[in-house]
């Protein structure tokens, strides 16, 4: 095990009606003025959002609203959010919505609590000093934003996708209510499920050793998933499930399931983040359309952690070495995808990059990483990171 | 899943050296005077306390020092850190020692922010409405106490041993070094995991359903302790059990392995409360002592849970019956305590109570829990608990 710091201070109420005591929880957190920040019509139509405007009238808290959060969140929304939190004396911003409607809450809270350009915090120029307290109401189970210190922001004047990672934007609360995620489409609950899943084996596949426990917790929410991602798949309103998948996407992006690693190799979010930055994907498909060809790439520097993968995981059987039990593994998970309908292919995702495209992504990669290596399973360089863009193909 | 509230703030800094940042982490909260709170002489002969008085020294924060706390800590020491931190204007309490010294830093930190007798808050009486914050410097696996919300405390007098559960004595810090634990005694070693398994398995053994995630977490986290158990049984020195072990031991009590569920049974932990109030036995080989019997008494109940225990955990074979499997495992799991020389009877664990003693702490579970019954996976009455005392003996 490695020196490790866990914080995880977020408050989490799970379960029905959850979302009902916002108002006191807020309330509790000696806030006035809210910002209620959220994506589509979606939460409005479904009643969610006047619910919660109830919770907190009832409370005493007022509020003003900002929508039109959309998937990989933008920037120029970002600025619209703290220029109307200065404007408004904004105390607190409730999130209600998916990873991108929290992420996009936690840049509107550093920069209505810091000078400057709040671009700076992603571009790694500034850290931030402070941030707006964040409560978060769910709406998909996916990002793990609701616990994580972490925030992806799109800049779409370049196309340039870039988080910042930070406790100080750690939610004070999550309320977790299954139920909300109920009318989700199968293809974005199945986007989900493989986000979930590929942000425990991005800290999965580290270069650590001596990792019982958190091995055995990842492995756990591993199979878990896999499990009921297949519930979901034919059952969509299977409240347990829900409950189940819901829980695991918070615990899989909170630091538990990277315990003790080096925290882990996130080439794949890296590359992903490249995918959809220029192409607009959908967060989760982007993952697992390049999954398969990373690992490949890669498995042979740390084939311990592919074969126990393989047999624990995805319960194949051995086969003649180790390698080849390590393939089987990688071919299981990208079954697994293609079975609850996700891409293992840049074909299958619907995209067709030029070759001059591939190599400016992986040049972003690059630079997104300081101009160093992205990785540590096989810390990559940038022919290497266009090589598994074009296996991926 | 039942309704749930998870929150576990407290910030872990793990690994060899992280007891060199509590001087910085104070700071980082804003105080200034810290009451140094530890046990008997051993953390002064180990050098730790010279370390950390030089850590809060380097960071320009004063202390004053309390220790002499003992295993089921007192009371009267309590009064006196009252006392103490009053008279000095202490702001912050940091425990150096096991469990006993982090419950007795929380019953501190609660007498010294809340007017009238601290005790009140044990009884149930009144409950708190403030905290000194705590910090913890853990030297022993066992308690969970440094991110948990409990403190148990002995009043000596009556013999009276209590609880109070409040989510504003978790510490805000625990910089947890495996190391610390290297020298412990064999038997103290074989204490601690043998309360971190109760901690798991007095939640796990509950009344709730549909708890896949949470069951695969503690089935993974009695797997990791039963394993390293055996290590250190026989190489004490081994640092990668020692971090196991004792990560396992915060997370057994922080909520997690109890996520969704009723909140589980804890009639062995009340049943080993009245036993140690009565008769000063250490607390882990209290809890293995009576669990056995515990186990068997209630096992047709939730027959399911403890099959499941049975193979997932103890990795019995299936028997003719659910109800032989359930039994082999209970057996194995008896079979295991012994094995790092805990007992499993009144007799092993050096006690014989008299009939008459038996009564009386059968009297005193159920007067714990305010004259109602004892425990979720089969209710408890006055003479199931004397039942169980006696089938331990």
């Amino acid at each position: 095990m490695s020196l490790y710091t866990y914080f995880t201070p977020t408050k989490v109420i799970f379960g029905k009606g959850a979302e009902d005591q916002v108002g006191s929880l807020i309330q509790g957190q000696g806030c006035k003025k809210v910002l209620l920040h959220y994506g589509g019509g979606s939460a409005r139509r479904s009643g969610l959002l006047d619910r919660i405007e109830r919770s907190l009238e009832c409370s005493g808290i007022s509020y003003v609203s900002l929508g039109g959060v959309v998937p990989n969140p933008r920037l120029s929304l970002v600025y619209e959010g703290i220029r109307l939190a200065k404007e408004e004396g904004v105390d607190f911003i409730l999130a209600i919505g998916g990873g991108s409607v929290i992420d996009s809450a936690k840049a509107i809270g550093y920069g209505a609590a810091n000078d400057g350009d709040v671009w700076d915090f992603f571009t790694g120029a500034r850290k931030p000093s402070a941030c707006l307290p964040i409560g978060a109401v769910p709406t998909i189970a996916a990002a793990g934003s609701e616990m994580s210190w972490s925030s992806v922001i799109t800049e779409e004047t370049h196309g340039l996708k870039r988080s910042c990672n930070n406790d100080l934007s750690r939610p004070v609360f999550a309320v977790m209510d299954p139920e909300l995620t109920m009318t989700l489409p199968p293809y974005q609950t199945a986007c989900g499920c493989a986000d979930i899943l590929m942000h425990t084996m991005e800290r999965y596949f580290n270069h650590s050793d001596n990792l019982d426990l958190t091995d055995g917790i990842a492995e756990a929410l591993l199979r878990t998933v896999l499990h009921h991602s297949l519930v979901l798949r034919d059952h969509p309103d299977n409240y347990e499930s829900r409950a189940e998948i819901m829980w695991a996407g918070s615990l899989s992006h909170n630091g538990l399931t990277g315990f003790g690693t080096d925290g882990g190799d996130w080439s794949t979010h890296k590359m992903e983040h490249e995918l959809s930055g220029m192409f607009d994907v959908a967060h989760g498909a982007g993952l697992t359309a390049v999954w398969g060809s990373w690992a490949r790439y890669v498995c042979r520097e740390r084939l311990d952690r592919f074969v126990q993968f393989a047999l624990r995981v995805m319960d194949v059987a051995p086969a003649g070495d180790d390698y080849q039990t390590a393939l089987a593994g990688i071919a299981a998970m990208e079954e697994f995808f293609r079975s609850i309908g996700m891409p293992t292919s840049l074909t299958e995702l619907g995209v067709s990059p030029t070759d001059a495209q591939l190599e400016e992504m992986a040049e972003k990669c690059i630079q997104a990483v300081g101009g160093k290596t992205l990785g540590v399973v096989k810390p990559l360089a940038m022919q290497d990171v266009a090589a598994i863009y074009r296996a991926a193909k």
